[in-house]
């Protein structure tokens, strides 16, 4: 069987950064620990005004690229995945593909460009495009660039303001891969749900209380076919598990549920039993009301458990610490879950070649989807070509009425100039409108 | 190597007509063979009130299903193809698994449902994925239903009016399939171009001229990639040659230089050579522009022998017959100009199976793909099932003025009310907007 998986992965934030508890919380009047505490937010990120989601998406990929010493010859294959696209025809892989061949002497003619839409969960659909691909063997020896790239922007005063953000990930798809190989088992729990759409509007509508509960139904189906593909789950099988992230505290709430299915007949339900009991079977009940009552204070209890809590900061809580700083990326959001688990490992000496992490994706509308990677040896070289850290501590920190401005400025309702917050350098940046009323790009040495 | 291709197809035409000779071009002042000889074209197809880009893409599959014995647990994707969606974040193919919920007992909730944008060309990349998926053997036993579903507007009084049209393709892809088996091989011509695009914007801003000369470029470079792949091409390969054809006359365009192109070097070529000479060679031109300048002389001459005019009434003009009477259905164009091919050769009594297609997508902004396809044994038994025939004739023929409400009632700039000039039977219906704002639909008996 081929091995194919993610050989290489980049992360790109917005330059600018909304401090959540110093600089949002106070203008709210509300509480920090509101959102440090209630969310497990700290801070969003924000494009300046020359960033979008083809220059964050272009200068991942840029960097991916020089980093792997790749030319555009060995890209067979474009796909971004975005819910924030600006053209209703044309795909922003064709704009990134575009910025990338003003740096390079080749060019993409050859590579299949794309775009995919589903909420959140299209990166990891065009992460699975790009290994279909491959292991029907139709690459001709050339791999794929999987962009991810997203600016998450709600109407302001809206329930969603403090869960926004703005990023890119580039990932680089191939046989033989240097950081994970996907499983070919996958598990789908999908439902027509209205929870959060955008009929022909840039800022979502949004049923708060329906999305967590639409997350977590769609992400327990999506586990129960996964194991019908690949056998039984057990908590000790997974280094990780990295979630979509809307929010930290959205994966508290999926992480306990998961974790309550995985030891469901297993030794470590056994060893709980003393303390907290068995999981109430739907047998033992008269009725459905009764039984959920009973598994609700069951999980209750399972989520102080030492076991529990232990496997949460081991498995799930790495996954989050990117995501906390930087807020919701929408399709990107899984895989800098995947990255912040990585590098914690990394930052642990932990060697997890031949180790497994369990990806869990979702998007509003609404699907999961749930499948296996296997850490490749020598995965720590990849980590530790990232920068995401510098990256996320150089943003600068806007002011309130300086966050307005930024948020206007993306609002394609309406149409402002701004001066930009930081300066670009070395990277691709927006520059105006062409004759088609196109966006345009230059590349800033 | 497994046979994956196309096991059965659908058509689905919106119920109303715009007569392009009696009704469009007396109001617009215009000679009707403006658009007859000129474009091509007889009519446009639009949605009735009740219809859009959902419930065409839902009855398409809704009658394959029935058609073909399925039922939601035989379907493991559902994938759209659209330039036409309605909302930003929530994909059209949870609304068509949303109606399908409504006539069946099962649900798709093990479906993996996405949604390709890339112009035109995304309904061959949909078919793509599918196909890749099951080469990848990652279906569990199940196949795809890949839907082109499109309502091509343009604004009123543009250059693109008279090349309007509505209408959906469904397609169910699986192994040994009893249509059309897919090659492996494939070729893209793929550039970051601005001949048709809609920025933030449902009505598209086209550069006629440049988007001719967009397709012709990238069309000749897919043909040229294909070829390294799969070794050259020659006429005498392929039964017939469906492009994607946003009007008949730009197939007309297309397919000299495709000839052009296969013939060089050939038998062929030689045979022709007293009448017309043998084909320019850059080499024996001292300028591009001398040699370019006779190769238009000499595709001039080529276009009028007898060799190239009976191959195109035989490869190419039995493709154009649906969209001639229905317009241009974007992301469906290329599947129905296959649809017309295969029926035509029923009509004729010829057996196909055995023979070569080459299929020629496209999607401005912008890319080509070339690809084979063998027509399966068998094959005249699905074509039967059609009712497309039926379907186009009996369109309700609009007034101008009730076209003129009809473009406005699809408009989604105008919020207007409008009795339908049909009667749904037995069919997926729009029915009003839910409380998220999301279109809802029902199945009315």
């Amino acid at each position: 069987m081929t091995s194919v998986g993610i050989d290489a992965i980049e992360v790109r934030t917005g330059r600018l950064k909304l401090d959540l508890a110093e600089t949002f919380a106070p203008e709210q009047g509300d509480d920090p620990e509101k959102y440090t505490k209630g969310l497990g937010l700290f801070s969003s990120s924000f494009p300046d005004a020359y960033e979008d989601i083809v220059t964050m998406g272009a200068n991942a990929a840029h960097r991916l690229m020089e980093r792997k010493g790749l030319e555009p010859e060995d890209v067979g294959r474009i796909d971004v995945a975005t819910e924030s696209s600006f053209d209703n025809s044309k795909p922003v892989s064709t704009y990134i593909a575009g910025c990338l061949e003003q740096v390079y002497d080749g060019d993409f003619h050859h590579a299949n460009k794309g775009e995919r839409k589903f909420a959140c969960i299209a990166g990891t659909q065009s992460l699975d495009d790009a290994v279909n691909w491959i292991l029907a063997g139709r690459n001709r020896g050339r791999g794929a660039l999987v962009i991810a790239t997203d600016t998450a922007l709600y109407a302001r005063d809206s329930s969603g303001e403090a869960t926004q953000g703005a990023g890119a990930v580039a990932m680089y798809i191939t046989e033989d891969p240097d950081l994970v190989e996907l499983s070919t088992e996958q598990g789908y729990g999908s439902a027509d749900e209205t929870d959060f759409l955008k009929p022909n509007q840039q800022f979502p509508s949004v049923d708060g209380k329906r999305s967590v509960q639409v997350y977590l139904a769609r992400m327990r189906e999506a586990l129960e076919d996964f194991e019908r593909a690949a056998g039984d789950t057990h908590p000790d099988d997974y280094a990780f598990i990295p979630f979509h992230t809307p929010f930290p505290g959205m994966v508290r709430k999926a992480a306990v549920l998961g974790y309550r299915h995985m030891i469901r007949g297993t030794d470590v339900e056994d060893e709980l039993a003393d303390d907290i009991g068995r999981q109430p079977r739907r047998d033992d009940f008269d009725s459905r009301e009764a039984f959920e009552e009973a598994m609700s204070d069951y999980v209750d209890d399972l989520k102080e458990t030492d076991a529990y809590r232990e496997w949460y900061g081991e498995a799930i809580d790495p996954t989050l610490s990117i995501s906390s700083q930087v807020g919701n990326w929408y399709t990107g959001s899984v895989h800098i879950a995947r990255v912040s688990a990585l590098k914690h490992a990394v930052e642990e000496g932990r060697d997890l070649a031949g180790q497994k992490l369990l990806v869990a994706s979702y998007g509003s509308g609404a699907q999961a989807e749930i499948h296996e990677e296997t850490v490749q040896p020598g995965f720590e070289d990849e980590l530790a070509e990232l920068n995401v850290d510098e990256q996320v501590e150089r943003r600068y920190d806007l002011s309130f009425s300086e966050y307005e401005q930024i948020h206007d400025r993306h609002n394609h309702e309406k149409s402002v100039e701004l001066e930009p917050f930081t300066q670009p350098d070395s990277e691709f940046v927006f520059d105006g409108w062409g004759p088609m009323n196109e966006r345009q790009y230059t590349y800033v040495e």
